[in-house]
């Protein structure tokens, strides 16, 4: 395995790192991934050889974000066959790294079709290592041109929302090109914004525990050159109570049938303070996003993260091993409520933003429309 | 000047290191502070041998939380006073050193108006500097008692909003024996909950960005034998949304003339949460808090904190030395919205609780009833 401390992502910073790419060294195909919990202070990649290794960054956070996950899952199962490991075993494990993230198991899935339709025309193991990479590719690909309309549509609605442009705009967590094969999900409508004038400050909370707005959505903010400001998660009242919020812009984790919006925690309350004071709380996320398989909000199974993730401050340079050995901020033994995501209600998102158009109200029926649609448009 | 490492509480655990005390070595008379800002790793003194120290020690927050502060520029004046300094000077210094606590100039004007008054009447400057350590001693023996009242008209409230006990209280920042001649305000009505048996749980909120939830509520939580669990303040809502809350009570830094209450940022998110859901949101103050020279929660000057204790983490042992010098988790050169108070408007607050019972509903005549109501004890 590569040395993942060899490669310096500083020459590519004026074009940007990519979050992810496939390689094919003559050592041997990998997946390389730009590691998300070394930055903003440093630009370093992740060399994965093997699947085992990509489901360990998946686990510590190193590669994250719904759409990023999807394509990474589907990666990992092609590189699981490239190197003659077996595909079901990568898929099961890569599907399991994070279970709440349904586009991981998508992306898995996707892949996994595809070296098994392959396997069972000819028997040919190489072809259906093949076809699994192709498969991922076109995953990576789809999901660039997704952000992309995202954004167009999601700048449209805010148009329609806010006009006359000045937008100020709050998010939460990190929605960016970190997370996807393009632009992102929230952040790209922002970004969108940005391009075309019309964006007056982005407010960008911190996003504890993680710290994923401070470190990475500010991050991407300063490259994009965006006028933005950081903000404790627990600012974000007084801003909509001085009146300095026109919407507020988040991504998606997964969406229920009856529109239900789990994200990263800290999302509700948002959705709450945007309520009470007015403001459009507008979702952007890719179709694969919406799980018409699972009902509504109570359905969802919310991951429980560590304690100390609470309890202690990690300095940020160090990478997430997983194991705790922060410096303790808590009492020694204090126990911690952490839980990955909430889940906001439907009646309280004013809008679902996807590559396939707005939906709003945000309904069951309008959901399954949107998502009947993307499969014709697909097929 | 004493050396504070050479003073280690541990011996005083049992009983509880006070926050703050009053001591006449042979060098001379001293201000002993516990440092807050070391907890809860280390227990260390902070021996203030004259009003400047103290001044620094209020805006590093070592010493905070509004009763306290009101106890800290009472002494700070009669400490200048001992030491033969011009007192006038040191209570300007020291009512400037955090300009929206009310309680701090409250207490510095009590210490400086008793030696005013005893400098008028003979000219002595020492039995001017004996009246404002009278003073000073005063205000500290009534807080202690203040806080004993807090906590019963407190509990009795809980009982009548919630009868039946097995309170689940949700609060924000540090409101315990760290902030109080006595128990402090909304801790000591949880402290009062949990010794009757009636409190199921106290979730601590961490309270970013300086974490006073986490190191000191959690501290005081745990040197109690409390059922207490921690939280990010992002994770309210879930825990709303859950019905996990029964409660949410908290202190607060000023109190103005209709009702409004400036307290710790965050503080408002919870006021709207907890409307949302139905739940009380109980502000615990002395009647000092309460500001009827102030009209509204528009009329209030909300500091702006220094945006690095948002975008770097400083590790919790080091003392705040006011300059920075952490370790950097947000992109250099990214600014930071970092208000240190929020205002919750009155028609959020269902009950505010002072020493001299609860006003529920929180209205302007309602509380100058309180108000007058108090002074005509007083005298």
């Amino acid at each position: 395995m590569v040395d993942p401390n060899t490669r310096s992502g500083e020459d590519d910073r004026a074009t940007g790192t990519p979050a992810i790419r496939w390689e094919e060294p003559p050592e041997g195909p990998v997946v390389v991934l730009l590691d998300q919990t070394r930055l903003p202070a440093e630009e370093v990649e992740l060399v994965c050889t093997d699947a085992s290794v990509l489901v360990e960054a998946i686990r510590s956070l190193a590669v994250r974000g719904a759409p990023l996950l999807g394509i990474a899952g589907a990666y990992g199962v092609a590189l699981a066959a490239a190197r003659g490991f077996d595909a079901e075993d990568a898929a099961t494990a890569l599907a399991g790294a994070r279970p709440t993230a349904v586009n991981l198991s998508v992306g898995v899935t996707r892949a996994l079709e595809a070296h098994r339709a392959s396997l069972g025309r000819d028997g040919d193991t190489r072809r259906a290592a093949q076809a699994a990479l192709a498969a991922a590719r076109r995953l990576h690909q789809e999901d660039a041109e997704a952000s992309a309309r995202m954004a167009g549509h999601g700048l449209a609605l805010l148009d329609e929302l806010l006009p006359g442009g000045g937008h100020r705009i709050l998010t939460h967590c990190n929605t960016g090109s970190l997370v996807s094969g393009g632009e992102g999900t929230a952040f790209a409508v922002a970004l969108a914004a940005h391009r075309a004038g019309r964006l007056r400050r982005l407010w960008v909370d911190e996003t504890r525990p993680l710290l994923q707005g401070a470190r990475l959505t500010a991050y991407e903010a300063a490259r994009s050159g965006m006028a933005y400001t950081l903000l404790t998660d627990n600012a974000a009242g007084s801003l909509f109570a001085a009146g300095e919020v026109d919407a507020v812009l988040i991504g998606a984790d997964r969406i229920t049938a009856d529109g239900s919006v789990a994200n990263k925690i800290g999302s509700y309350p948002l959705a709450v303070l945007a309520r009470y004071h007015h403001v459009p709380f507008v979702v952007v996320a890719p179709v694969t996003t919406i799980d018409l398989e699972t009902p509504d909000g109570a359905s969802i199974e919310v991951e429980q993260r560590p304690g100390y993730e609470v309890t202690e401050a990690v300095a940020p340079q160090a990478p997430v091993t997983g194991a705790g050995g922060g410096i303790p901020v808590a009492p020694l033994g204090t126990q911690a409520y952490n839980p990955a995501f909430d889940v906001t209600p439907p009646e309280l998102v004013t809008a679902v933003v996807t590559e396939e158009g707005a939906v709003s109200p945000v309904t069951a029926g309008a959901l399954a429309e949107l998502c009947a649609r993307s499969r014709r448009v697909t097929i």
